[in-house]
């Protein structure tokens, strides 16, 4: 049923949009059109669905044009929106709202029809994602294309407001078919089997989830806790160590909560921000289960800075000096265990892993490491905000910059990511209104002494 | 805790508008706003509660005129626009973006912010039913208050969204809680105790609900069925003659399915269209249920026809001669009856609803009264439209009118509102959309050979 | 349907029962006969349920003589047993089993074949209700009646062991045909309508009921508790003055839970011990919502009071004398308010209710009425347990007799059972198995200082 | 916690009995005993699992023989039964009962009481688990052991009685939990990994439970069965070939239903019938689901036919002569084949599994299994019945035997059971309350003609 020859399917798209968007009716009998047979949406989501992913992209990219704004209706009713300018609030009203009317691209009409068939908003989930995906891969560039995806994510956003999401708790009760998806979109520590995901929703841990009460079995963002006695500094501990199932829990053991994993399971919710509002959500569900409940962290993964650390020894390679990240004598106390070239050796050993078989080069890397860690978390901007992504999220969220640490997640993915290390945000709850604002207003992050210590002792000791 | 003085209460609303309305971010910077409070959106929610009904007015006034567009920056946002048609596509669309952005009010992020918070979304539906209601009580006139309207009616038809609602099944067996809100918001035929609502959930009778998945006990829309061998000409058999809760249904004898009762619960809601899909996803679970069930009807109160034709006899008396809408030979049956004046007695047995105690009066009466209730629900308009309400909402869903039906709702209420006359749209399941594009489009209504049979006779005997 | 005729009843009872009861299979071959169609068994159900009452206790009568144990040869093996004496273990334990096996009456493998047909339990559970209540109106005295209630019984009592029936509780969220049940079963204080059982299951009141799983509409047993900050000591309290369902819940003023009615709803349940399990259950669930809870009580009825006093008045007339159950100053006081002679306008007065009207003879009379009805309670014996059905129950819990009340129970009802007074029968956990085993064991009752106080007046004062 | 000492455990053993258990209330007041608290149930579980194995057997020795029946009353009640035979019915009848009282072990209320502790009656299944072990490893052969384990089966039949059991249907989005219970206990085809568990419970598949309502976590016996076209011949057919979980059932493909594995879960449930009540209550499921499904059949192992085979050919080598149960062509086609000694070369092929290997071989041995395992299923007896156990459990049930297949389950498992061969044992329903009366009565199995075929074949060319 594919379509092969672009001519063809250039017909068939203009053939099957002629038939199933609808024109923008007039603003005077808005709210009077018939409704649309749920065929003509059925049509388009078939239609669709028998596309290439490039006839994809050729296919929004006609929709996102063609069936956008009419740009020449839009300038002429901005022309009289000045003019009623001068007229009664009534009048001015009406001008703007006709204009507001008319900046409405058709296919936003298209899109809410779709929205009602039975499937159809699961559908307009996965196209935007398609549309994410074909931006990312630069597969388009359109900014017509840019338009239609802010307006499904405006419309993505409402249909999924967090004051219509209901909080599930999920355990070892849940239905299979749930937990088979907390484990499939599980995107931090990936679930090994279904003896890990036993002891994930087990005593001592937490995992809740926001729904949508018309899509039950559908996990839309979801959180991983592990109730401490003190703010754990590694993953092994929350993975490992655990005896028996028939394990109940002490209450008065319960001092920390630690949030070691989010994901959000849908990429056409991107940038539609639930993660912030689940975590606020457990937040309040813990505090009513435990009252004397009082730490609340991240224990994050730092993903990129091994790759930002490669990047910086490679480039200072190719600038042909000894890299200044590291001072003279660190690099003689590596070569004397890797041979020399030490920073060719060490970029390998980095690049492979292989550096965590040597106790002695760890031991020389630890201080290295931590302090490049910390300023790549704390000085590494991009638009001015934090680089790494989860930091930015936690950062975003009102939490600090608590702690960084070594050994935290020695598995391969732990060590490719970031040496091994992992950091905790801690949520001081009193501050994170005041420290969410400071952060989006000012940029400046708020962290922990250690942070602060140690990326003082880059400034010292590094040069970038 | 109510204010009391005018002077007092305004600057304690602004006090409180100016801490919890945020101001709009710049274009540049939106989705970068530091998360507001959740403390902002109680104080508001608590505040408007504390407020008297004037008051509550007077400030909506206040957030609706205050804090919505800033006209000036979209004025000049209009002319860029304006400029940027001759620019490339990337230009003229940030124009257009960047006004849809600057038109948005900024009370939009306000009631986003309380939607987010726990109750909010309950409580932007009772906003909007104060809204309505001061509204249609002249309450105010103010065209701000207009677009506030506008605004959160757009807003909830997105979160109420047909997508993401929950078809329920109401039984006996469902919660008491639900079911008591079943009887309480019965609009149609009002449940008159515990007995009568169990038979309204038993058996060959079906009651389904649209509701969220996060607000489980509470139906938005909820439909009764009743399940028959024919389509039902009154409401007497549908509530009488049932003998027993034991009684099991004989899928054999379900041939038509007569919705008797559609009644919305959250005048927030007016104007956004659930009952229309909720009668589609029932027929389509019926049919499921009973596969060779094919016919499907409503069976309608008739409201405001009584008024109408008490308006009418009045009016013709006040005209000074005797009313046209009857011939003269039927008022001559009538005054060897009544007495006369003839049209004094009548309107006065029509009433106080006397004339049913009359079975002689009452055959006199039946083919005036038919084709009178037929012409006033097939010829009477609104805006071209059919006046009656119920009239045009069938057909907007594109059912027939089908069969108007004497002696069809003997209760008082019945008889005040329409003579005890019902009505029953059909469901032409293949037609149906066709009809609903035709009466929109054309406002032709769709009636079946009986409807217009009695309205060709009100054309050649009545004059109005 | 029904069989008018005597003689061809018998013969159809003779007919259903040689088709349906099965031989018992010898000893040798038990567990190896085929299995019984479910037909023998829907036969005999149907049968049952088309005879009159008359008949089916006919019937009954038949199955317990001619399908009960084979007398003859239980005396067999009576013997043998007695020769076995002699005998090795083996021999002696298995002559006992084929002894024990044959005293089984053959209708017990009739019952348990029912018992297996979907709805039998429940037609069993009904078919014991029948027998008891021919024995109550002795409409049989047969004492192989007797027998087979006494097998039934045991059958039931294992079917519906506490161990395996969960304790539900019951909110206005349950399920309408549960509520409804609960409140037709309600036997303590009839429930008057909706408002007054969402009431009953609101905030500061509790509702347990125990169901069996396999029966899930349908509870067996269930127990209202009001919580409260002092241990309640009139229902008034219970039932009125409540404001609003909204009202929450405020931990801290849960102090006391009060039992305040407990009904079963089978009476083929009878004898078998349910409410005792229930309420001990139910402290548990209590204690564990509650931590800081610890006083538990009921308010009980006293029924049957009124009837023994104006035995005692008129047992005592009767015998010619005034009555020494009131001291002659008593009677004299009376007699000025009621005029003479005062022991039959007094009798006149209590059985009407009309005692009530006045407050000066309600003075009165409070002493008097305190004193006989703690000596009704405390003293009045059947086999030498508490004559009071409602005491008998809670000191066999190991509650003790704890506080008569005065005005408790006000209604009509409560003044025509006890003169309006009702009594806490309190749970003092620790002691309640001590309690219980003295008062079975010794018959003592354990008993407050006022009970005990009351009672040594009512000695001083009053003879019987 | 272990009791090494075996004087000491005996000591403590008394101890705790004497505690625990209570003396048997006299007939007279019987009913009437204070409720034993729960500490001596708790204290009675807690000291039986802190024994070991074998002290365990002790303990339950010693309460089945010290807290069992008294003897010597029971004659002397039985001497008075016998003169009570003179007698009136009444009189005979309390005999009758006080001897039946009497013949009740003590450990019976023992028992009783345990059951309603929480998790009590779990314990009592696990404890006659362990009885049945014990007696099966012959680690004991007290008859008074026997008696313990005859009076637990009859109390846990009752308590498990099917009228009291819910029908549940296991799917992928049954709680993870039950349905890891479902992989675990599967005892006739194992459970590999999750994807397989979650094709059994998939499209074109059915797997029920029996639960008790208040163990909804716990199944007591379960059903697989494969929806099909056709009855299935092989396993293979049912696990492989899937392709997709988003397969849609298409209702008219299901002519069959295949019952391929049933399992019971709790040890201490044997000899308590489930299974059978199991498939007659699914197979009415099915009918209702699919109206026009008409073929039901088991696919089953044959347990034990290998093993009986090696038993066979191993006992005709050591009467030192080539076995008869293959002809003297047939024993030289193999020796071709195998080289000499071909019986000796078959024994070893046929144990190790590997003659599947030779095609060849598996041509020449197929009409020799099947007429030796046709006669196995239909001629190997067990006290008159069949001795294979999966046989004779769906000839009890009425079941016809059907069909014997090759290559029915070439998983090594299943060659080692059977040679690969199942066998399908299909219920005729209108016959199979006929043939199980018949089969238990006469002993006579209902066979296919192929089956019969097969079994002359036998007759013919084989002895034994």
């Amino acid at each position: 049923t594919h379509l092969r020859h672009g001519s063809f399917a250039a017909s068939a798209m203009e053939e099957v949009l002629r038939r199933t968007v609808v024109p923008l009716p007039a603003y005077e009998i808005q709210g009077k059109s018939p409704p649309v047979p749920e065929s003509n949406s059925m049509e388009f989501i078939n239609f669709y669905r028998s596309l290439e992913t490039s006839q994809k992209v050729a296919f929004l990219e006609k929709v996102s044009q063609e069936f956008g704004v009419d740009h020449q209706a839009v300038a002429e009713l901005a022309l009289k929106l000045v003019e009623s300018q001068k007229r009664d609030a009534a009048t001015m009203l009406q001008a703007e709202d006709r204009l507001r009317y008319y900046l409405t691209p058709r296919y936003l009409a298209l899109f809410g029809h779709i929205s009602r068939v039975e499937g159809g908003m699961k559908f307009l989930l996965d196209l935007r994602g398609d549309v994410i995906e074909a931006l990312a891969a630069k597969a388009t560039d359109s900014p017509h294309i840019r338009g239609l995806n802010a307006t499904l994510k405006s419309m993505l956003s409402e249909w999924f407001s967090v004051g219509l999401l209901k909080l599930e708790r999920i355990t070892w009760k849940s239905p299979c078919e749930l937990l088979q998806k907390i484990s499939q979109y599980e995107a931090v520590h990936p679930v090994r089997n279904w003896t890990d995901i036993k002891h994930r929703v087990g005593p001592y841990r937490r995992c809740y989830a926001f729904t949508n009460g018309a899509m039950p079995g559908e996990p839309l963002v979801f959180l991983h806790v592990a109730l401490t006695e003190e703010i754990t500094d590694n993953i092994q501990t929350i993975f490992g160590g655990r005896t028996s199932q028939e394990l109940t829990e002490d209450e008065k053991k319960v001092k920390a909560a630690v949030f070691y994993s989010i994901s959000s399971t849908q990429v056409g919710l991107q940038g539609v921000e639930l993660g912030n509002y689940l975590i606020k959500r457990v937040v309040r569900e813990l505090q009513s289960e435990f009252p004397s409940l009082d730490q609340f962290s991240s224990l994050s993964p730092i993903p990129g800075f091994t790759v930002w650390l490669l990047g910086l020894l490679n480039q200072q390679r190719n600038d042909g000096r000894r890299s200044k990240i590291l001072m003279d004598t660190e690099w003689q106390e590596i070569e004397r265990l890797v041979g020399s070239p030490a920073p060719e050796r060490l970029r390998k050993l980095l690049s492979t892993n292989e550096w965590v078989h040597s106790e002695q080069l760890m031991d020389i890397l630890k201080p290295i490491l931590m302090r490049l860690c910390s300023w790549y978390l704390y000085g590494e901007k991009h638009r001015s905000y934090a680089l790494n992504q989860v930091a930015n999220f936690h950062l975003q969220n009102g939490a600090t910059m608590w702690r960084l640490n070594w050994k935290a997640d020695m598995s391969p993915r732990g060590i490719s990511a970031s040496c091994g290390m992992m950091v905790n945000y801690r949520y001081f709850l009193p501050d994170i209104g005041a420290n969410s604002a400071k952060y989006l207003r000012t940029k400046v992050i708020e962290a922990s002494e250690q942070i602060l210590n140690l990326v003082s002792q880059f400034q010292k000791n590094s040069k970038l």
